[in-house]
């Protein structure tokens, strides 16, 4: 087993870091108020709470479901891990689509388990009938990674999609806060078979702080508690995810400034030349005919530019988060040079 | 499957709570200084070190250890959850001594594996030859929990100490920094079947901010970061982690005022007419023949004093933490008043 390889990370001050997704821009200023204030001896020196009730409570009422539905994680990775353990057993099948978010084929490896995909259709929505109904899980990120695509599934649409699965599927929502959708954010798992996974990582601007939410019946909940660590977030991840939530006003200013440089992104690398799907979350997936695109990847590398360069089996690209518009600028200067020369 | 039941974190401010092995004492004022500092824009939005090299480069040096035999855990549950998934197969055996950290039992649950254990002598050492050859993974903690007890594997006496067991060995040393004795404290897994883990919780007054870190030999860590989630550890525990290694002046002295209240107590205690382990933790196990002393838990939680009432099998007693001369003296006195009532 390999074992899943994140982005790189290179820490130089003039890198340009358009390889993991992270969001350019700060969070919500009440989240440095709240880790502040969790800042005792008490609070640091006592275990946090198990289940996260204070988050609970506050996302609850944010997202108008019951609180009793919601399984906090440290990060959405923790979560998909608890599900994975939950619901996969030793020679079990996780079935993901492709091309698609790869920790799935590590946690079904970890976990012993067979994985198998399936291709999504050329509109990018998923085959029908679900050609593997054997499926212990079957995980699908929506919007997708590294595509971008978003499968419609608000109000009178989840529900004939689950009817297509015996067994749980999950939606993997990490980019949900990009899609302009509040239906898909709030569609929790009001289905016996739908798990929703939601992470604080990219819309709200707290990857270092490794806070995520699962959204599912709250039976379900209750089992999922028994397979987490008893206490698996931080007493400071927990407040800070607790007041990022609650400044809904501030991150709707992000992800609105987030959408428009994506599509302004989007304009300016088709005239690059780059083959660029639509995308719903926060990075645009660029192929192109004319040319291999690895090379594109090396020589921006070689410029202090960092995106991911990824191949499926020969069907390869570019992801490129959205930046700064600065960023954005550097990056399309950056290429307009290297497709020059 | 039940899951495992963390003791009870009742938030009453006249709570005197006994019950989790807390430290009474705050963190080193460094780690308030680190967490601080790491409270910026750009380290909360973007991901943490994977590896947490900061912290393995601080703890390497002030152990005298090799930082890459060092992984890093969200609390040392996940430590013990990474290990379970690596070691243990689907109907895999897991064994620990009995009594024991009921964990241990759950860890193997939620794997599907078999647990058994196997009982400490009549001088808490364990059994020769070992009577569970086959098992996958043997958990023993040191210092022992409820008990306190200690086994001597120091220079010269882990490497017999490890031959005894086929497959690998974790120690888990959670309370090692109560028992005044450097040398099991940096007694890592130079042997190839033994791993030990380390928690900031207990020691360190590090409960809330969830980390822990597993000493083995570098390949085996290797394996093991295969196994962990990407990003376990958050940048601001990460933070405050690596500060609290590097005190370990204030540390001697918190742990210098826990052992010297610790002894008080057990003098105390046994005035009373308990029965007190000799403890070389951060907490004291204590039974009478005299009376059953779940009457007394309830008691005292009537009074609003927690302590822990275990039961292995009808082998009952109270596990009661260390905590400050006053938490102390509250604690004798209302055990006086239950005594005599």
């Amino acid at each position: 087993m390999r074992g899943y390889v994140p982005g790189e990370q290179l820490n130089s001050p003039d890198i340009v870091k358009l390889n993991t997704n992270e969001n350019p821009y700060p969070p919500s200023p009440r989240v440095f108020e709240a880790v502040r204030a969790a800042l005792t001896g008490d609070k640091l020196r006592k275990y946090p709470q198990p289940l996260g009730d204070d988050f609970r409570r506050a996302a609850g009422r944010v997202l108008n479901i019951d609180p009793d539905s919601i399984l906090i994680g440290n990060g959405s990775d923790d979560l998909l891990t608890i599900l994975t353990r939950a619901f996969v057993p030793e020679g079990g099948l996780v079935v993901s689509p492709t091309p698609s978010y790869i920790l799935y084929r590590e946690l079904a490896a970890i976990q012993g388990a067979r994985f198998e995909t399936v291709r999504f259709t050329e509109e990018w929505s998923l085959p029908f009938p679900w050609p593997k109904p054997d499926a212990d899980i079957v995980f699908i990120p929506n919007p997708n990674s590294p595509t971008g695509t978003l499968l419609p599934l608000g109000p009178g649409h989840l529900e004939p999609f689950a009817d297509r699965f015996r067994g749980p599927v999950v939606l993997d929502q990490a980019y949900v806060d990009f899609a302009e959708d509040d239906t898909l954010a709030t569609s929790a798992g009001w289905l016996p078979n739908v798990i929703v996974t939601r992470t604080l990582s990219k819309g709200y601007s707290l990857a270092g702080i490794r806070f995520g939410f699962a959204l599912a019946h709250p039976d379900t909940i209750r089992e999922l508690v028994k397979v987490k660590d008893s206490y698996n977030c931080d007493v400071l991840s927990l407040a800070a995810a607790t007041a990022a939530i609650e400044d809904q006003d501030y991150y709707r200013g992000v992800w609105a400034k987030v959408v428009a440089t994506r599509e302004r992104m989007r304009v300016e690398l088709r005239e690059l030349g780059f083959d660029v799907t639509p995308s719903r979350a926060n990075f645009l997936w660029c192929r192109r005919a004319d040319r291999p695109v690895k090379p594109i990847y090396e020589a921006l590398k070689h410029r202090n530019i960092l995106v991911r360069y990824m191949d499926y089996a020969g069907y390869d690209g570019l992801r490129i988060s959205v930046g700064t518009d600065a960023e954005v600028d550097r990056l399309l200067t950056e290429l307009r040079s290297i497709l020059a020369g």
